[in-house]
Protein backbone atom coordinates (compact mmCIF):
# COMPACT_ATOMS: atom_id res chain seq x y z
CA UNK A 1 0.00 0.00 0.00
CA UNK A 2 1.50 3.16 -1.15
CA UNK A 3 1.31 6.86 1.31
CA UNK A 4 1.37 10.40 -0.59
CA UNK A 5 4.16 11.74 1.56
CA UNK A 6 3.82 14.69 -0.66
CA UNK A 7 7.06 16.81 -2.39
CA UNK A 8 9.84 15.18 -1.86
CA UNK A 9 12.96 14.89 -3.57
CA UNK A 10 13.12 10.98 -3.53
CA UNK A 11 15.17 9.77 -7.05
CA UNK A 12 17.93 8.45 -4.59
CA UNK A 13 20.78 6.66 -4.47
CA UNK A 14 23.23 8.81 -6.59
CA UNK A 15 26.75 8.96 -6.08
CA UNK A 16 28.86 10.73 -4.06
CA UNK A 17 31.84 12.75 -5.13
CA UNK A 18 34.25 15.83 -4.13
CA UNK A 19 34.13 18.66 -6.72
CA UNK A 20 37.70 20.00 -6.85
CA UNK A 21 38.35 23.61 -8.32
CA UNK A 22 41.74 25.89 -8.51
CA UNK A 23 41.24 28.61 -5.40
CA UNK A 24 43.44 31.31 -4.34
CA UNK A 25 47.36 31.18 -5.24
CA UNK A 26 46.49 28.26 -7.63
CA UNK A 27 45.71 26.02 -4.55
CA UNK A 28 43.16 23.68 -4.55
CA UNK A 29 39.55 23.75 -2.80
CA UNK A 30 37.15 21.08 -2.14
CA UNK A 31 33.33 19.92 -1.42
CA UNK A 32 31.16 17.15 -1.00
CA UNK A 33 27.88 16.96 -3.50
CA UNK A 34 25.50 14.01 -4.27
CA UNK A 35 23.19 16.83 -6.35
CA UNK A 36 24.41 15.13 -9.84
CA UNK A 37 23.25 13.99 -13.14
CA UNK A 38 23.25 12.90 -16.76
CA UNK A 39 22.24 15.02 -20.24
CA UNK A 40 22.21 13.09 -23.08
CA UNK A 41 25.71 11.07 -23.88
CA UNK A 42 27.54 13.91 -23.14
CA UNK A 43 26.80 16.44 -20.44
CA UNK A 44 26.88 16.07 -16.71
CA UNK A 45 25.27 18.35 -14.25
CA UNK A 46 26.50 19.08 -10.59
CA UNK A 47 23.94 21.19 -8.52
CA UNK A 48 25.46 23.28 -5.80
CA UNK A 49 24.24 25.87 -2.98
CA UNK A 50 24.65 29.42 -4.62
CA UNK A 51 26.54 29.94 -1.15
CA UNK A 52 29.43 27.67 -1.92
CA UNK A 53 33.07 28.81 -1.87
CA UNK A 54 33.85 27.02 -4.75
CA UNK A 55 30.90 28.15 -7.09
CA UNK A 56 33.28 31.54 -7.32
CA UNK A 57 36.16 29.51 -8.86
CA UNK A 58 34.13 27.40 -11.21
CA UNK A 59 32.68 30.16 -12.66
CA UNK A 60 36.06 32.17 -12.62
CA UNK A 61 37.80 29.26 -14.03
CA UNK A 62 35.14 27.02 -16.07
CA UNK A 63 35.85 24.02 -15.57
CA UNK A 64 36.60 21.44 -12.12
CA UNK A 65 36.71 18.01 -11.26
CA UNK A 66 34.23 15.20 -10.31
CA UNK A 67 36.18 13.06 -7.95
CA UNK A 68 34.24 9.62 -7.26
CA UNK A 69 34.30 8.62 -3.92
CA UNK A 70 34.73 4.94 -2.50
CA UNK A 71 34.68 3.89 0.75
CA UNK A 72 38.46 4.22 1.42
CA UNK A 73 38.44 8.34 0.74
CA UNK A 74 34.83 8.70 2.86
CA UNK A 75 36.11 10.12 5.91
CA UNK A 76 37.47 12.98 4.27
CA UNK A 77 35.26 13.60 1.47
CA UNK A 78 32.41 13.92 4.59
CA UNK A 79 34.91 16.00 6.08
CA UNK A 80 34.74 18.11 2.70
CA UNK A 81 30.94 18.48 2.82
CA UNK A 82 31.11 19.60 6.74
CA UNK A 83 33.18 22.49 6.60
CA UNK A 84 33.01 26.02 4.55
CA UNK A 85 36.71 26.74 2.24
CA UNK A 86 35.71 30.53 3.26
CA UNK A 87 36.07 29.25 6.91
CA UNK A 88 38.91 26.55 6.54
CA UNK A 89 41.71 25.62 4.16
CA UNK A 90 41.02 22.72 2.61
CA UNK A 91 43.90 22.63 0.06
CA UNK A 92 45.97 20.35 2.19
CA UNK A 93 43.08 18.05 2.54
CA UNK A 94 43.65 15.42 -0.35
CA UNK A 95 46.69 14.55 -2.28
CA UNK A 96 46.02 15.75 -5.84
CA UNK A 97 47.60 16.29 -9.08
CA UNK A 98 46.84 18.29 -12.23
CA UNK A 99 44.77 16.68 -15.02
CA UNK A 100 44.82 18.01 -18.54
CA UNK A 101 42.95 20.52 -18.58
CA UNK A 102 44.51 22.14 -15.07
CA UNK A 103 41.97 20.70 -12.43
CA UNK A 104 43.09 19.21 -9.30
CA UNK A 105 42.19 15.51 -9.14
CA UNK A 106 42.54 13.51 -5.94
CA UNK A 107 45.27 10.74 -6.68
CA UNK A 108 42.95 8.82 -3.90
CA UNK A 109 39.95 8.50 -6.13
CA UNK A 110 39.81 5.41 -8.41
CA UNK A 111 37.64 7.93 -10.84
CA UNK A 112 38.13 11.39 -11.78
CA UNK A 113 36.02 13.25 -14.88
CA UNK A 114 37.95 16.26 -15.68
CA UNK A 115 35.09 18.82 -16.79
CA UNK A 116 34.34 22.30 -18.64
CA UNK A 117 31.10 24.48 -17.68
CA UNK A 118 28.95 24.90 -21.15
CA UNK A 119 26.08 26.50 -19.04
CA UNK A 120 24.22 27.23 -15.65
CA UNK A 121 20.79 26.31 -14.66
CA UNK A 122 19.75 28.66 -11.86
CA UNK A 123 17.25 27.62 -9.18
CA UNK A 124 16.27 29.92 -5.91
CA UNK A 125 19.53 29.03 -3.82
CA UNK A 126 21.56 26.68 -6.35
CA UNK A 127 23.51 27.18 -9.23
CA UNK A 128 23.49 23.62 -11.26
CA UNK A 129 26.75 23.28 -13.28
CA UNK A 130 26.12 21.48 -16.89
CA UNK A 131 29.15 20.71 -17.87
CA UNK A 132 31.47 18.69 -21.15
CA UNK A 133 34.07 15.73 -19.97
CA UNK A 134 37.39 16.59 -21.07
CA UNK A 135 38.84 13.40 -19.54
CA UNK A 136 38.09 10.68 -17.87
CA UNK A 137 41.01 9.08 -15.30
CA UNK A 138 40.54 5.54 -13.70
CA UNK A 139 42.22 3.33 -11.91
CA UNK A 140 43.23 0.75 -14.23
CA UNK A 141 42.08 -1.86 -12.12
CA UNK A 142 38.81 -0.62 -12.26
CA UNK A 143 38.71 -1.46 -15.83
CA UNK A 144 37.34 -5.08 -16.67
CA UNK A 145 38.91 -7.19 -19.34
CA UNK A 146 37.04 -5.09 -22.56
CA UNK A 147 38.47 -2.10 -20.93
CA UNK A 148 35.10 -0.63 -19.76
CA UNK A 149 34.60 0.96 -16.04
CA UNK A 150 33.57 -2.12 -13.82
CA UNK A 151 31.35 -0.21 -11.04
CA UNK A 152 31.36 -3.37 -8.95
CA UNK A 153 35.12 -2.88 -8.70
CA UNK A 154 35.00 0.80 -7.94
CA UNK A 155 32.03 0.80 -5.49
CA UNK A 156 31.00 4.36 -5.81
CA UNK A 157 29.47 5.40 -2.25
CA UNK A 158 25.94 6.41 -2.81
CA UNK A 159 23.69 8.96 -1.24
CA UNK A 160 20.36 9.62 -0.16
CA UNK A 161 19.04 12.71 1.00
CA UNK A 162 15.70 11.45 3.03
CA UNK A 163 17.60 9.73 5.32
CA UNK A 164 20.73 11.07 4.97
CA UNK A 165 23.07 8.04 4.98
CA UNK A 166 25.79 6.80 2.61
CA UNK A 167 24.95 3.64 0.86
CA UNK A 168 27.20 0.81 -0.75
CA UNK A 169 27.19 -0.03 -4.51
CA UNK A 170 26.25 -3.50 -4.32
CA UNK A 171 26.90 -6.55 -7.17
CA UNK A 172 25.66 -6.84 -11.12
CA UNK A 173 22.55 -8.25 -11.73
CA UNK A 174 22.85 -8.39 -15.21
CA UNK A 175 23.43 -6.90 -18.50
CA UNK A 176 20.50 -4.04 -19.60
CA UNK A 177 17.98 -5.07 -22.17
CA UNK A 178 18.31 -8.92 -22.34
CA UNK A 179 15.93 -9.84 -19.58
CA UNK A 180 12.95 -9.66 -22.34
CA UNK A 181 11.74 -13.14 -22.18
CA UNK A 182 11.14 -12.45 -18.51
CA UNK A 183 8.45 -10.26 -19.23
CA UNK A 184 5.72 -12.60 -20.60
CA UNK A 185 5.09 -14.34 -17.33
CA UNK B 1 47.82 4.22 -11.27
CA UNK B 2 45.33 6.17 -13.45
CA UNK B 3 44.52 6.20 -16.75
CA UNK B 4 42.95 8.83 -18.67
CA UNK B 5 40.50 7.13 -21.32
CA UNK B 6 39.24 10.63 -22.77
CA UNK B 7 35.93 12.07 -22.67
CA UNK B 8 33.35 9.10 -21.03
CA UNK B 9 29.46 9.76 -19.66
CA UNK B 10 31.39 8.05 -16.47
CA UNK B 11 29.30 9.66 -13.52
CA UNK B 12 27.33 6.00 -12.21
CA UNK B 13 25.96 4.64 -11.01
CA UNK B 14 22.64 6.18 -11.32
CA UNK B 15 18.59 4.60 -10.23
CA UNK B 16 17.20 2.92 -13.24
CA UNK B 17 13.66 3.89 -13.47
CA UNK B 18 10.82 3.79 -15.57
CA UNK B 19 8.63 7.47 -16.86
CA UNK B 20 5.22 7.06 -17.36
CA UNK B 21 2.74 9.50 -19.72
CA UNK B 22 -0.46 9.55 -20.70
CA UNK B 23 -0.54 8.66 -24.49
CA UNK B 24 -3.40 8.36 -27.18
CA UNK B 25 -7.02 7.09 -26.28
CA UNK B 26 -5.61 8.28 -22.32
CA UNK B 27 -3.61 5.11 -22.50
CA UNK B 28 -0.47 5.03 -20.94
CA UNK B 29 3.17 4.69 -22.53
CA UNK B 30 6.51 3.85 -20.27
CA UNK B 31 10.00 3.86 -21.26
CA UNK B 32 12.77 2.80 -19.13
CA UNK B 33 15.77 5.87 -18.60
CA UNK B 34 18.48 6.10 -16.01
CA UNK B 35 19.94 9.17 -17.63
CA UNK B 36 18.33 11.66 -14.29
CA UNK B 37 19.39 14.38 -11.57
CA UNK B 38 18.77 16.33 -8.95
CA UNK B 39 18.61 19.84 -8.96
CA UNK B 40 18.96 22.30 -6.10
CA UNK B 41 16.34 20.75 -3.39
CA UNK B 42 13.18 21.02 -5.46
CA UNK B 43 13.39 19.63 -9.09
CA UNK B 44 14.59 16.38 -11.06
CA UNK B 45 16.27 16.21 -14.28
CA UNK B 46 15.69 13.31 -16.85
CA UNK B 47 17.36 12.84 -19.94
CA UNK B 48 15.60 11.68 -23.28
CA UNK B 49 17.32 10.54 -26.83
CA UNK B 50 13.94 12.88 -28.59
CA UNK B 51 12.80 10.21 -30.59
CA UNK B 52 11.22 8.78 -28.04
CA UNK B 53 7.34 8.05 -28.25
CA UNK B 54 7.14 9.16 -24.76
CA UNK B 55 8.34 12.93 -25.49
CA UNK B 56 5.67 14.44 -27.29
CA UNK B 57 3.27 13.37 -24.60
CA UNK B 58 5.26 14.49 -21.91
CA UNK B 59 5.39 18.08 -23.57
CA UNK B 60 1.73 18.03 -24.49
CA UNK B 61 0.61 16.71 -21.42
CA UNK B 62 3.09 19.13 -19.40
CA UNK B 63 3.63 16.12 -16.65
CA UNK B 64 5.29 12.67 -16.50
CA UNK B 65 5.82 9.64 -13.31
CA UNK B 66 9.02 9.03 -12.43
CA UNK B 67 8.85 4.82 -11.44
CA UNK B 68 11.68 3.72 -9.16
CA UNK B 69 12.85 0.37 -10.57
CA UNK B 70 13.48 -2.77 -8.25
CA UNK B 71 14.54 -6.50 -8.75
CA UNK B 72 10.73 -7.34 -8.90
CA UNK B 73 9.50 -4.90 -11.53
CA UNK B 74 13.14 -5.21 -13.29
CA UNK B 75 12.32 -7.38 -16.38
CA UNK B 76 9.17 -5.84 -17.19
CA UNK B 77 11.53 -2.00 -16.72
CA UNK B 78 14.04 -3.55 -19.02
CA UNK B 79 11.46 -4.71 -21.69
CA UNK B 80 10.34 -1.37 -21.87
CA UNK B 81 13.16 0.07 -22.71
CA UNK B 82 14.02 -2.41 -25.38
CA UNK B 83 10.46 -1.79 -27.85
CA UNK B 84 9.54 1.74 -29.01
CA UNK B 85 5.96 2.77 -28.14
CA UNK B 86 5.26 3.73 -31.48
CA UNK B 87 5.59 0.31 -32.86
CA UNK B 88 4.67 -1.89 -29.91
CA UNK B 89 1.66 -1.00 -27.63
CA UNK B 90 3.35 -0.70 -23.84
CA UNK B 91 0.25 -0.12 -22.23
CA UNK B 92 -0.98 -3.44 -20.76
CA UNK B 93 2.85 -4.16 -19.71
CA UNK B 94 2.21 -2.66 -16.15
CA UNK B 95 -0.79 -2.66 -13.67
CA UNK B 96 -1.00 1.04 -13.05
CA UNK B 97 -3.30 3.75 -11.00
CA UNK B 98 -3.55 7.50 -11.93
CA UNK B 99 -2.47 10.00 -9.52
CA UNK B 100 -3.21 13.04 -8.14
CA UNK B 101 -1.67 15.19 -11.25
CA UNK B 102 -3.22 12.73 -13.74
CA UNK B 103 0.32 10.58 -14.32
CA UNK B 104 0.03 6.79 -14.17
CA UNK B 105 1.96 5.17 -11.77
CA UNK B 106 3.24 1.33 -11.81
CA UNK B 107 1.38 -0.27 -9.26
CA UNK B 108 4.36 -2.40 -8.32
CA UNK B 109 6.67 -0.08 -8.35
CA UNK B 110 7.83 0.58 -4.61
CA UNK B 111 8.61 4.63 -4.99
CA UNK B 112 6.42 6.55 -7.81
CA UNK B 113 7.07 10.71 -7.98
CA UNK B 114 4.34 12.74 -10.15
CA UNK B 115 6.06 15.32 -12.14
CA UNK B 116 5.54 18.55 -14.22
CA UNK B 117 7.86 20.08 -16.12
CA UNK B 118 9.21 23.21 -15.66
CA UNK B 119 11.83 23.97 -18.07
CA UNK B 120 13.23 21.25 -21.18
CA UNK B 121 17.13 21.94 -21.70
CA UNK B 122 18.28 20.33 -25.01
CA UNK B 123 21.48 19.00 -26.36
CA UNK B 124 21.69 17.46 -29.96
CA UNK B 125 19.69 14.77 -30.20
CA UNK B 126 18.34 14.84 -26.77
CA UNK B 127 15.96 16.09 -24.50
CA UNK B 128 16.38 16.80 -20.63
CA UNK B 129 12.73 17.71 -18.85
CA UNK B 130 13.57 19.52 -15.66
CA UNK B 131 10.73 18.84 -13.55
CA UNK B 132 9.16 19.80 -10.10
CA UNK B 133 7.61 17.14 -7.68
CA UNK B 134 4.25 17.07 -7.55
CA UNK B 135 3.34 14.05 -5.13
CA UNK B 136 5.68 11.52 -4.10
CA UNK B 137 3.98 7.61 -4.05
CA UNK B 138 5.87 5.36 -1.52
CA UNK B 139 5.06 1.44 -0.02
CA UNK B 140 5.07 2.01 3.64
CA UNK B 141 7.47 -1.20 4.10
CA UNK B 142 9.83 1.17 3.10
CA UNK B 143 10.04 3.86 5.56
CA UNK B 144 11.85 3.87 8.30
CA UNK B 145 10.42 4.78 12.15
CA UNK B 146 11.44 8.47 11.40
CA UNK B 147 8.51 8.10 8.51
CA UNK B 148 12.06 8.34 5.47
CA UNK B 149 12.30 6.36 2.70
CA UNK B 150 14.85 3.65 3.28
CA UNK B 151 16.69 3.07 0.28
CA UNK B 152 18.45 0.12 1.83
CA UNK B 153 15.08 -1.71 1.84
CA UNK B 154 13.86 -0.08 -0.89
CA UNK B 155 16.56 -1.14 -3.09
CA UNK B 156 16.77 0.78 -6.43
CA UNK B 157 18.20 -1.40 -8.90
CA UNK B 158 21.14 0.93 -10.39
CA UNK B 159 22.68 1.37 -13.94
CA UNK B 160 25.76 1.65 -15.67
CA UNK B 161 26.57 2.97 -19.16
CA UNK B 162 30.32 2.43 -19.47
CA UNK B 163 29.40 -2.00 -18.90
CA UNK B 164 25.89 -1.59 -19.71
CA UNK B 165 24.75 -3.65 -16.73
CA UNK B 166 22.00 -3.50 -13.53
CA UNK B 167 23.60 -3.31 -10.03
CA UNK B 168 22.20 -3.82 -6.43
CA UNK B 169 21.58 -0.82 -4.07
CA UNK B 170 23.87 -2.09 -1.45
CA UNK B 171 24.09 -1.93 2.85
CA UNK B 172 24.10 1.66 4.29
CA UNK B 173 27.55 2.90 5.66
CA UNK B 174 26.78 5.54 7.69
CA UNK B 175 25.08 9.07 8.15
CA UNK B 176 26.22 12.11 6.33
CA UNK B 177 28.65 14.41 7.90
CA UNK B 178 29.24 12.18 10.79
CA UNK B 179 32.61 10.97 9.87
CA UNK B 180 35.16 14.05 10.80
CA UNK B 181 36.97 12.33 13.49
CA UNK B 182 38.76 9.75 11.03
CA UNK B 183 39.91 12.32 8.80
CA UNK B 184 42.67 13.18 11.65
CA UNK B 185 44.31 10.03 10.34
Amino acid sequence: MKKNIGSVLALYPSPAVVIGATAEGGKPTWTLVAHVGIIGHDRILVSLASAHYINGYIKANGKFSVNIVDEKILPKADYAGSVSGAKTDKSGLFEYEKGENGTPMISDSPLVLECSVKDTYITPGFESFIASIDGTYVEENCLNSDGKIDYSVLKPVLFDFPAYEYLRTGDIIGKCLTLKEDTED
